[in-house]
């Protein structure tokens, strides 16, 4: 990541899904799979240990990986390898060389580059997902406090960025959660199952260990703490694929909670506000300009994540034992694909966290319009001595002759007779209460919050 | 679907997802709504069994339903209201007063316009999967007899589109199968998971059903046979983005098959070939060709359905308790993404359960380039006493030779005296034998086999 | 076009871009092919005139052309087949014998399934892009006039959702028409330098025409009024992809436009309104609701657009001398962009002609938060003495002082003796007046509507 | 650009777009701002070659850059900001405060946050494209010379992956060469047409330039050597998104060699091989190995650029006079897609440069399958007696023949009276001659290279 990405990326995450960590996780499977073998009696067991050594020293210390794997280089290297993985192994082995030559001739033995690539995706995979799993379970838990807190405060409901009728900005709160915490769950369940181990050799088939290939494959999956699965999978790019997804809707989670908090936000509605800070969301030219940034940067993010995530589904379509072009950029589409979602989720959790709200100014809002956010309830009172169309028309006739003369639409309403026949005005009045009908969403509101509490509480990914 | 793209839509499961469906399915949404409220008192039972009447016969006679809604003038009806429903519902209710004109009165009562089209391409996705369903387990079996019956097959391993090791035909069909099988679980489970009720009125809150409102709920979800959510989820679009994502994965799945069979369709490889049939794959100009049309129908959906599932991702920032525009598609491109994935799978279906194998022309192929494809298990070999990194440096000298000089790799081999001193005659020929060192191979295709058995017992979507 | 689908389609476009427009320029293809190879004395004159008389006589008759094609089960065979083309010239080559038994022999002569099937959707695309630009032009001359009558309705100019400084309407507008027509004049372009003959015959090289190839190749291209490309260009898919990514262009020009409206028409904002007519824009539950359907059908299209594009430019990647599954689907996908297109464009025609504009609205709107939007214009004239930093520290005081104590900037301002040394009262009320300062924006507005008048000027496509 | 990430990135065109050339460019436009306004005498000439000094010091010298931009932090910065812009001028304001306090005042005056980054873009954008030309131009003239080289060399033609008929390897390489040139023609096209200056203050339309912001705004596009347009363009994202678009033609004109390249490279196909040199394409389990790395490197990219392109053209819904997210990220998203399009470039450049070329093993591939590749030659020669389908079938019927009875076409063919009355064995002959009915692929070929020529001749962008 670029300095200047790091705009667009989550702080805490972006140290588990960058160049080093990539290095550091491909230093782990080498470690892993000499101790698996040696375990196995593939190889010798004090070989094993020098390169397990010397891959443990480089992958805690930043500065002796740089010069041991000469890092500067290694991408040109690779370029014109074809594959990171064969410079990086030829780096390695000359580093454990430098500790005991004849260890050295058993680094990487018996493994293909797709092995240690893929594998160290999926170890990369595993830690960036609990990260991000923090955050989410952060921002849940704000987004329960913001419905729980709103649960009786009207707002106006919005329908095709119109005024419609009037809900609880705590039932909102929770609509907004119920996806966000439908986005945590799969993605950890997802996680889970998809990120496991991929060893296979030259080709897939583990051909050049012989009998004891399943053995070594048992032991570096306990090893690297990762399921085994059936069979390598290094051509079958959908577990990846859809670990991207994910990352997708999670992002999006995220980005639509920003898309309301801004519209909120907007001058002329003004219902909520995003944290104030110290030079947060300022203009360069309005020095009275407070912006909704992080609304912004979520909702940037969840721009990019479905294109990203469709060329990962693009890579479905690959070539035999080992595609040409579709799964060599996948740690890196991948790793954008947390940063977004990591972005988004950061971002997100700064603005619930310490979001304003203007309970008045939703209350003005409301009352704007003559009271039409109303209609729809009247118009279903009615409904039941009208019939649907005929309750619509009156209403809709009320609501034309308020427009008209400029009077609320309550007193359009009071002057119908038909009206009046079949709504008193004691229950007329109730039905321009903003708080009235709304136990249906508070029912929807305690049965998310309950779902959530009992999410929460389930298996982290890579825990 | 127009006649002439049915080209690449799967036969059977096009009239599941057509117009007709799709008003089918909303047909049986405001019948059961009816009925729903009608059980609980909200409405009158008469009047719901006239609306439920009406519904039924509508969605079960095509020319009846065309007539009815004027089906033909449907779609512009519903560009100018801004919504299909509202056309709809009103057609509908013009029907029901041909009937019982007090009935006309209860039609859609209650609901909004995205309620009776959200759950209606519930309805339609949960019919699609089932049927698409059905072809993943045909399919499945036919890989699973394939992979079986050439479980001993040696054929050339290739990665990156050179040949690498020998593998086993039936490994390789094993890894088609692997990733099918997850695509089929996993779709199954979406659908099972997301596929639920949208029932939420005006702005989501079921304001206008008052107390009634949950009750009502719970009924309708009963009467449709969906799994109520928490919360009305309309501006929550993850729930169709996901079974979009699947699809995705479904038909890349299918794909991976078509593009392996027809490079080794190619004539200069000619180790498998698409059922011939009368007309199938013919060439208009060229009457000896027999083109790889099922892997091309496969390749061609793989190549829309990620922007499909993109666009369906790109809907998640909606804005506030309905979207302008993100999700008004959402019932079209999910169906066509379920007649992508349809064609893909009955296209392969028909290839893998047609498919000549011609293990005579895997046999050769194994033998070309002096029997290079064994390289990597001599350098294995080896590595035990050489070292990773001198045993490849002596193996790939051989190959030069062999190379330069026009001799086998046997032969290049048996010229070295240091081979010679740590792999004896025997042991070096046993390495040229392509069935060599497969067993972790076939105990890979058993574990996949064998999870394909137990997922095919599982419970099917829809079901 | 399903029925319903073309709710989301551009009417007058669709029956450009449909199942039979295809087939008849097919037709069109065929019949051309034979008069371009009478004409060079490949073959018989009679025959060509048979076969040119009954491709005229089924294109100009769609019941004639349903019988002869048996167009309900085309898609079924083209899928068969693996190419409409086959099932396509074989029941033409029937329908032509017919008439004359010889002439039938002569179908097709010479040319390939991809010749036809490419060439008739550039001829689709030609006379496709032609209809559309007639929308695109008057969609350009409505935003004009929009301009032009507004240039001095000061307006709220808003960035990031906030409200700014004063802009005009009528430079806003200007704003909406200079993308427009950039889009209208790089479609155009395109598609006259892009939608041109394919003609390539087996493989692309026209052997089996000899030394006639090149004159009928020419022929063949006058005949359709097509430009003749330097060489066949089957697989080079950049040419469709062109066409396409314009479409997204043009359709987000429009969908910009919708966006604006949408966010203007806002119950809260109200400054501009959709046109109203009967049942436009309604919702079925709120009898109140005017909701901006135009608006949502330019951005639900161009929700799907950017997608689509990826496609047609994934398709890039094809194989050899014809891909395979890479551009099978590029008519049906081009049709799907171009009826978004039309859609959008449509719409927004509606919308902008029709366009209800309350400068009250954005008056009232202007005088809203205690004049903040006027703070940069003092900001920067306070610059010119104090420097930029501390002239707007300077406003940024003012304005958190008058956001605290409930007055006027220009009030807060006005206590402020260092800014009553650089400006005096005249001054600093003439930089709350919002007209003030836009005569760069009338420059740009004046600029882009030259610009406009000198582009309607310029050729059509297909013209 | 991460180091690990410059494995898919174009070595020379890296330094053009990475973030050091961004602020360099941003530094330009605050250096050209500063001069131009000095020159309409907005600002005082003193201040402003101080300002311009410092800002072309710290442009010219990485490390003083990194130093006064505290680059290291500055992405932080920006995430709290909002825009990189208001930490970036805050920083730079510091710097030039350090020479002459004074002079500090009138940095980025009149402008916004959106007029530096955009324009910085653009800056970039024409360098980077100048660049890339360099290796198109070079690409394209190396295609040319193969085109020529093999204007006569036999190859099989492949249709959907199959054998077809003969074509010569020198119009294959023209076919590639008129795709490439397209591309590159364009490519320069849009950066000359789109690539301009982003001017507009804080809301687009330069209110605090007063009457002076016309002639800033010339002198400032004339600074810089920017065209100046017609309006300020930052809400309309087609500029950038064209850009974007013509990088994935690019890019996917360079898959489409590697994709046919790396067909041709296969094991059994071995008709051309990408260049060797010590430590490319390499495997690292197998020694023999050869791997069309340059290929995969085309290929690679050209998975990721169509989504790249997704994603700007989904930025074309903006809102009102700066978008919400929908920008903010362009200048990275265009620089993955020129990273992208120089990768494939260069990588294809070196490919092509070094391609051994065994037309032997074209020669012997044509020989295969007893000759069918002849079939449509033949089936059109006896089509002038015959008819299409008579022909077709008898030549069908010699193919079948020849298939069962394992002897060559000419034979079959020889057997068949009826052929027999109408070709005579010299004519039979010479239609086995692969290059017979060449000479419309050889006029196709020229016609492509004096188009190239013609080309070559073009202003370069940025020129």
């Amino acid at each position: 990541m670029s300095p200047l990405r790091s705009m667009f990326s989550g702080g805490r995450l972006a140290s588990l899904i960058d160049d080093h960590s990539l290095l550091a996780a491909m230093l782990r499977f080498e470690a892993g799979l000499a101790i698996a073998q040696a375990g196995c009696g593939v190889i010798d067991a004090s070989a094993a240990r020098v390169i397990a050594a010397v891959c443990e020293r480089l992958a805690a210390q930043p500065q002796a990986l740089d010069d041991a794997l000469d890092t500067g280089s290694l991408g040109e290297a690779a370029r014109h390898a074809g594959t990171l993985a064969i410079p990086f192994v030829a780096r390695l082995t000359r580093a454990v060389a430098g500790e005991d030559a004849r260890a050295a001739g058993f680094v990487h033995l018996g493994a293909t580059s797709q092995d240690v690539v893929d594998t160290a995706t999926m170890l990369q995979a595993r830690a960036a997902a609990a990260a991000l799993d923090d955050e989410l379970l952060q921002l849940g838990d704000a987004l329960a406090a913001l419905a729980q807190a709103h649960r009786a405060t009207p707002i106006t409901g919005r329908t095709l960025l119109q005024a419609a009728v009037p809900v609880s900005f705590g039932w909102k709160a929770a609509g907004w959660l119920d996806q966000l915490s439908r986005a945590r769950s799969l993605l950890a369940r997802t996680v889970d199952e998809q990120a496991v181990l991929q060893f296979g050799g030259a080709a897939g088939t583990l051909a050049s260990l012989g009998d004891a290939a399943p053995r070594v494959a048992r032991a570096l999956a306990s090893e690297l703490s990762l399921p085994l699965p059936a069979t390598s999978w290094h051509s079958a790019r959908d577990r990846i694929a859809r670990i991207g997804t994910e990352l997708a809707m999670t992002t999006g989670a995220c980005a639509r909670i920003g898309r309301d908090v801004s519209l909120m936000m907007q001058t002329e509605v003004g219902e909520v506000f995003e944290p104030a800070a110290e030079g947060r969301g300022g203009s360069s030219a309005m020095p009275h300009k407070r912006n909704p940034v992080g609304s912004m940067l979520a909702l940037e993010a969840a721009l990019r994540t479905p294109s990203l995530a469709a060329t990962l589904m693009g890579s479905l379509v690959s070539e035999h034992e080992r595609g040409l072009g579709s799964w060599q950029h996948a740690a890196f589409v991948l790793a954008d694909l947390f940063a977004a979602a990591a972005s988004a989720a950061g971002a997100m959790l700064e603005v619930v966290r310490g979001l304003r709200v203007d309970t008045r100014a939703m209350h003005d809002n409301l009352a704007r319009g003559a009271g039409f956010v109303h209609a729809e309830k009247i118009s279903h009172a009615l409904s039941a001595s009208l019939g649907r169309e005929a309750a619509q028309a009156r209403v809709a006739q009320a609501c034309q002759r308020a427009a008209r003369d400029g009077i609320a639409l309550r007193q359009a309403l009071a002057a119908d007779p038909v009206v009046g026949q079949t709504l008193d005005a004691a229950r007329l009045d109730s039905l321009f209460d903003p708080s009235e009908n709304l136990q249906a969403a508070a029912m929807m509101l305690d049965a998310v919050l309950a779902q959530w509490q009992a999410s929460r509480l389930e298996r982290r990914p890579g825990g």
